[in-house]
């Protein structure tokens, strides 16, 4: 296709894709099994698309972007269909329960995990191609079904190894927020593109300030690149109304302080913090904000109260906050308290498809950041309910509600604790010192795996044992094998304790190798067990 | 990008591809993490490349398929590369050997799993996306390299299910192929044409016999269709040198037979058939060759005697017989004898790239076809030396040499076998007598899960509890959980043995369900020990 190209192709991975090794495969792959083991607990079955469907079925749903079709890959068949890469389980999985709702149980509590697809510019840790684990129940109104979906999340976040304390699933409803533009006058079938505007505004609170989101609610915004941002034209009021809701997470969290003034219950060092955060920051008024399972409480019902204001008269904002109360109660009867499940009318989630609960989970615990300051971890995994994304296809109305993990931030997250599992044991190596016994050597490896221990035989050039010693270092072998002639001659063989020798390996010759003490020599027949042994095993 | 589309879209795949669902994802996985495990101990590390690769880099080596560039799903980024989802798991390795040349171990072993894509014409059971599960050592030139991979593959069908016995690896060296070529004068580089030709037409003997394929060395061949299709116009010195080595595995099978005879070792029956075979039927002569160990071993030693007269003075040729001997050789020192691994000269594989020994896994239990016919299941996997892929991209030499497994056809091998795992437990289902009582519902799943205990509670429309129980029927659920206001005033639970009674819990009512003997009450708080007992567990 290309004519002109040079004579060897570069051998590079297209712009915006990457390659994973060893442990890094091993790695998610750990995640993932331990989440798929909470999700099959959970009655969740495994569904696997294709990774290509009909532009026609994915739709124009691509969270985060805000014009059609734009960010994915895609091509037309021979005069026939456009195809494209998926860019979400979600919108496959709304074409799999329309086209196989005869079929499936329902509710279908599904999950599934894989690669997704972004045409987007790449740029530092930001790839085209990445995972998504996710898990959905389509066909219940329930919001029983959400609170099913936020208790599953926080168990496989302690599945993976992020301890109770570390996390917090946050909660809100898109009724609040359709019950605020209610009585923000922004209720009508005319008002979309207006409400598009004040939810993305809204969702900008912790880049842009409650000034920036105002500009963006009223006649727009200049940027300090001097690129201006055109607003939605709100009145005042309508700008009060809405800046009451985009500032609730900070009423609420003012309001926790002023109460633990009132009741005295702070410790000094709390109140000392909590004045200056009061008056100051923002990031750390939110951190002071009660975690245990008591604190969480009070906060759910401060919470509760304060929207309630907020949303004043609207049914459909009372309604969501009556769902956000079931669901509370549903999780505190199986034991999910609010010390980690909390409503937080902050999470507000960009995607234009959620119509009722909307779910994150936070990790609560402090990273430095690249410039050396620390911050909080942040999101790793988020959801909500869309009821409207399978009845595209059918016209029938089929509720459905579930969870996406972010992969990748959530393994970052596991390194940061220290906490990712894989088995990245190097192989036992059997060193090649005579290059007519290969069938003796490979016969060594031949019972060692056997013997279900991993090994291999050196299957380069055997001429320089100094590489042979080398290749060992970069495998990380734990032992290496050694029979020259005279151990072959006697039946014997010689083990190398490499995991003790490794600082000397780049430099030894033979000699030195062989008179490290860490060194032993057994019959041939005993080579098993002698592994074993320096193994540990 | 489509303007006159429909206002609902089709809830459909795309043409070619497929989903997968529960047990078809389970299965598979359970199938690679075994593959896997025996991959790790042989010391090889996992590597996953995006599904995504240029164009460029791929490169014209599809297999099966004469013309380049066709068969991929390709298309051009703005005004840039030419991207493409990968055929295969070989072009990425060797675009990553090249590229990572200076960081990977040498040799590399790697494997790699995942979904290849094929832009080809769809059929029955033949889809666009298919998994692949490739294992490849990179660096290595030594045939040692070769039969360490076909050990592997016996370790890996073996640990997936398939028995000793019920499966061959076949051995073949294109150095062979190579010597004969010499012998039939097409060794010149203006011959790749003739040689490609003839490559294809020995590859076809099974399904054209000798007659067809000696159409194809020599003018060309009208199918039944009336379609010509050209031939490679060898004279009739060169085809006869050619049909020497097409038919080699029949004189083999011949001489071993004769032999037989001679020695008078072969029981009654098996003269009969011999007799019957060698005037009737190859399929069922070759299904008579000897499978065990001694036998297999006399096998070998006949092949090489074949073979070696065939290629005659070929030097290359006489190298390729000398490397498959010593292949097996240093299989049987590992105990890999020829019971399960064999020198096969039908082994041809179509892939051009190939560069010295050729293998092939074959099942050889009978399955019966679509028309009730007993027939051989077949070749489930393949691979060779293919030391020219990484020069592509560096000009420097890099030997390399893997076995890709038909991941879709093991599993129906095993599917066949009766062999295929997953745990396919549906879920406990605590059913919904009374709506205002979820949360205590959710309380019971809550602690089943928290057991280890697979549990859901019914999210659908609770009011016809039939729906419910045709539910639990449908998930496959082993048993029901009800608990109606009586019960739960008395603090007690009804657990139902829904395996016992799945025949009738499409009809039944509440009333005959209470009344069915593998029905117990048991207080609330032994809810989850009388679960257990009634698991099993």
């Amino acid at each position: 296709m290309a004519n002109d190209k040079p004579r060897r192709p570069r051998a590079e991975t297209p712009k915006g894709f990457r390659d994973y090794f060893g442990a890094e495969v091993t790695e998610r792959k750990a995640m993932l099994d331990a989440i798929a083991g909470v999700y099959h607990r959970y009655g969740f079955d495994p569904l696997e698309t294709s990774a290509v469907e009909t532009v026609e079925a994915l739709g124009k749903f691509l969270p985060d972007v805000d014009r059609p079709n734009e960010g994915v890959f895609a091509w037309q068949e021979d005069e026939a269909d456009w195809l494209a890469l998926r860019y979400d389980l979600t919108a496959p999985l709304a074409r799999v329960a329309a086209q196989y709702r005869n079929d499936l149980p329902s509710p279908y509590r599904r999950y599934a995990m894989g690669p997704v697809w972004r045409n987007e510019k790449p740029g530092p840790g930001r790839f085209r191609q990445f995972y998504q684990c996710d898990a959905d129940t389509v066909g219940s109104g329930s919001v029983a079904a959400d609170a099913e979906i936020c208790a599953m999340l926080a168990d496989a976040l302690e599945v993976v190894g992020i301890p109770r304390g570390d996390y917090v699933v946050k909660v809100n409803n898109r009724k609040v927020l359709n019950g605020v533009m209610e009585v923000a006058g922004l209720a009508g079938d005319d008002k979309e593109a207006e409400r598009g505007i004040v939810l993305r505004a809204i969702d900008k609170i912790d880049r842009l300030g409650p000034e920036g989101v105002r500009a963006l609610l009223g006649e727009g915004r200049k940027d300090d690149s001097g690129d201006f941002t055109k607003g939605a034209g709100l009145s005042l009021s309508q700008q009060e109304a809405i800046m009451r809701f985009a500032t609730a997470t900070k009423q609420i969290d003012t309001r926790l302080i002023e109460m633990s003034f009132i009741a005295g219950d702070a410790n000094p060092e709390l109140r000392q913090r909590a004045t200056t955060a009061f008056f100051a920051d923002d990031a750390l008024l939110r951190s002071i904000a009660p975690t245990d399972e008591q604190g969480g409480a009070l906060r759910n019902r401060v919470a509760v109260s304060v929207l309630s204001e907020i949303v004043s008269t609207s049914k459909v904002g009372q309604e969501g906050i009556s769902e956000l109360e079931t669901i509370a109660s549903l999780l505190a009867a199986q034991g999910y308290g609010p010390d980690r499940i909390v409503i937080d009318p902050g999470v507000v989630r960009g995607l234009g498809y959620y119509t009722g609960p909307v779910y994150e989970a936070e990790l609560t615990f402090q990273i430095t950041d690249e410039k050396g300051r620390p911050r909080n971890f942040g999101s790793v995994a988020g959801g909500g309910r869309y009821d409207g994304l399978v009845k595209r296809f059918t016209g029938q109305d089929v509720p459905a509600t579930g969870v996406s993990i972010g992969v990748d931030r959530l393994l970052a997250a596991l390194h940061a604790k220290g906490r990712s599992r894989a088995d990245t044991a190097g192989p036992v190596v059997v060193t090649v010192m005579d290059r007519d016994r290969m069938a003796d050597y490979m016969a060594m490896v031949g019972d060692l795996r056997q013997a279900g221990i991993r090994a291999e035989v050196y299957l380069g050039n055997p001429k320089n044992f100094g590489n042979q010693l080398k290749y060992a270092d970069k495998r990380q072998s734990p032992i290496a094998i050694i029979q020259g002639g005279n151990e072959a001659a006697e039946g014997k063989v010689i083990l190398k304790d490499l995991i003790l020798g490794a600082k000397i390996a780049e430099s030894a010759t033979l000699e030195e190798w062989k008179d490290r003490p860490a060194q032993v020599e057994v019959p041939r027949a005993d080579l098993v067990a002698a592994v074993r042994k320096m193994l540990g095993q």
